[in-house]
């Protein structure tokens, strides 16, 4: 009986496997030397917990089911949720500020297209206990760190920067009710993804007075700070989140990575429970959709029956990203080889090479040896397919107790004791 | 709103995440040494995947739901099915043998109980195209060459092993029918789980004949080869059996693992599917649940829509694993460390300390500083509560381009140049 794969998912055969621990691998390491520790949470957790972040709509995009006991859960779409759950649940012991990474699998029950999978994975980084900017700062060091550190350039990439206070007093300023941000924010999230016309036609559904209208779509496709306050006018509150902004460039450019970014307004990330710095990163093309984005979210912790305090954090999935690494040549995956490949000359031997192949293996090294009682040639052979560095070849000279090692590379043979051998292995 | 996480799943805080990557790498590096390659597949395959291996029983403990496309689909509950799934994809162009590993997160809908949860992580190793009994020695070795490497010895663990050959013969050779032996099976894999006087009485229920009942008993207790034979008698399929399981352990010996293994006829698997050799590791007093179980199942890609093709493999989850290492005080998991920390004496250099932390992260190594404009002690007890090596202090020896480097081990200091110190950083 032949059974399919499910659509959405993936099967990691080695070669793709070896790719997708290039990435993860990449990920915790830049992690780990910016400071950030590990944790996981459940692969499933209870459904109203994805509800109280993401709102009822959620419910749709996800793999929910019932247990045995009744209960209703659902597979994780992120973990930003489990995140809240357990800071809050040890929020008195945890040592503050809270620098924790996560490489979560993900799950979303939308129809596959490209970059979107219904499984997939998922590097989190996030800051929770500094109010300062200067954490904003840091989870795009930290970003930039991974996309620079597998060759992604300036050309390749661009970090598009905004800020929801920036958005919110921007709005208000220019005449939006404070009631109407939420449902607008929606609509300006989707600016860049659709065409100018159709943008201005939607936004005259919800923004009636065509000069304020015309404020907001001149504050969308501004570029720079300087130009906000021209564009949409000032007062304390705007003046405020610019301050911040600069402040953020600042600390950018001190920390060498201003180049690969750009203040876009426009940026509103689609979740509601942004509260200040967010952004965005887009291939430089924007043909892709956004490689990653983030912000800070000071409310959430306490919408999960937490202490408030401030957080700001990043999220990178392996699809788009995947993508991008293809496009550019990038993917460079540990290819599979052996320090030893143990052969016999003669039959008789076999015995031996199975004692010093296991000897090897147990001593660290990458080893094989051939399951089949085949000649010497054939052995090489093999070694060679299987990228082995040296070969150890026992015959007649394992009479007077030595091997002969051949470097594979340069084919160069040397005599040695087989005593002495196995004493180095062990030190 | 507070929210718990559900009964039977984990959370992974940093210090539990550093104790799961520990046992997983651990997995990892074993297997690579030992010649296998990674592979893995989704968390969640069409339902009815489970069940031809496992039967219908196996739903009930399974976590399954629909997806909005009306699909019945379940969370893995082990590796194999998928693995047999994606071999037969590939069969044809799969250079053989294939050894490959993985180390699933796996799901049973059970009631979570010591050593058992919903959620856990389990190894595996399988080794596919390889009919001698030379694989089983591989793969025996394999599971060995890792629980030596974490620490545990001879009076920790025994490898017990049997075969299904050995015990179909046996129980037909004392007058068992084959019609009656799946069922006997099921009966005889408890046999160390319960009381003698319990196994005896359910022995009966299923095995009329008291001297047929007393020899099954007998043959269940017998730890040595040479005992079989006397109890059940003799024939050529009995003797095959045999002669196999002297062939195994043969290349145990060479393999330098035979001192952890033993022969235990009563070894029987629960699952259906294993067709030859089979093992189990038991922590030596027999309080734990097997640590893990494995064996040669010759027809399970066939059952799958594959070719008649022969397997052999291992599992080993990570719960009672975890117990055992927590028991004997043999978890290592690595402690967080800093190779820099960078520290400022006066405030006017905060912006030099950001500027050279992130070149040290992106050059490769871990490095914090305070996220505080504190004194220089405190920073420095902050370095020291992060376990940093070694403390950058940027003071008015940075007006002449130098810096103060503490060894903090040996609280010696050195002035660098910072020039000279960047450009060593780059090579």
């Amino acid at each position: 009986m032949k059974i399919p794969p499910v659509k959405g998912t993936r099967d990691f055969y080695p070669p793709d496997m070896a790719r997708r621990n290039w990435i993860i691998d990449g990920w915790k390491k830049v992690s780990v030397r910016n400071g950030f520790e590990e944790y996981d949470g459940p692969i499933f957790e209870y459904l109203k917990m994805f509800q109280i972040k993401s709102g009822d709509e959620i419910v749709e995009q996800l793999f929910s089911f019932k247990d045995r006991g009744g209960r209703h859960l659902a597979l994780r779409p992120e973990i930003t949720p489990t995140l809240a759950r357990m800071v809050n649940q040890q929020i008195n012991s945890l040592p503050k500020p809270i620098k924790w990474f996560s490489v979560p699998r993900l799950f979303r029950a939308e129809r596959p297209q490209k970059g979107r999978l219904r499984e997939f994975f998922q590097w989190n980084i996030d800051i929770i206990g500094v109010d300062d900017v200067l954490a904003d700062a840091e989870v795009i060091f930290t970003t930039v760190d991974y996309l620079r550190s597998v060759g992604l350039k300036q050309r390749d990439v661009r970090v598009k920067i905004s800020s929801r206070k920036l958005l919110a007093s921007s709005l208000k300023n220019v005449g939006i009710q404070e009631t109407q941000l939420l449902s607008l924010y929606a609509l300006l999230d989707k600016y860049s993804k659709m065409p100018g016309d159709t943008f201005k036609k939607m936004l005259s559904e919800q923004v009636m007075d065509e000069s304020i209208a015309k404020k907001v779509i001149n504050f969308m496709g501004s570029t720079a700070l300087s130009e906000v306050s021209e564009i949409i006018g000032t007062n304390a509150e705007v003046e405020d989140a610019i301050q911040e902004l600069a402040r953020l460039k600042e600390l950018l450019e001190q920390m060498g990575v201003w180049q690969y970014c750009e203040f876009c307004p426009g940026i509103v990330r689609g979740l509601a429970y942004y509260t200040g710095v967010v952004f965005e990163v887009h291939e430089f093309s924007q043909e892709l959709r956004a490689i990653c984005g983030g912000g800070r979210y000071d409310n959430l912790l306490h919408d999960f029956g937490g202490p408030r305090i401030s957080a700001t954090g990043m999220g990178m999935g392996d699809c788009v990203l995947g993508i991008l690494l293809d496009e550019r040549g990038l993917f460079k995956p540990e290819s599979k080889e052996l320090d030893y490949f143990v052969a016999f000359v003669d039959e008789v031997y076999r015995q031996n090479v199975i004692e010093l192949t296991m000897k090897l293996r147990s001593a660290g090294f990458v080893t094989n040896f051939s399951y089949k009682a085949v000649k010497l040639s054939k052995q090489l052979k093999e070694a060679s397919a299987q990228n082995a560095k040296r070969c150890i070849i026992i015959g007649e000279e394992f009479k007077s107790n030595q091997l002969v090692i051949k470097d594979m590379a340069t084919g160069k043979q040397e005599l040695v004791d087989y005593d002495k051998f196995l004493s180095e292995l062990k030190s």
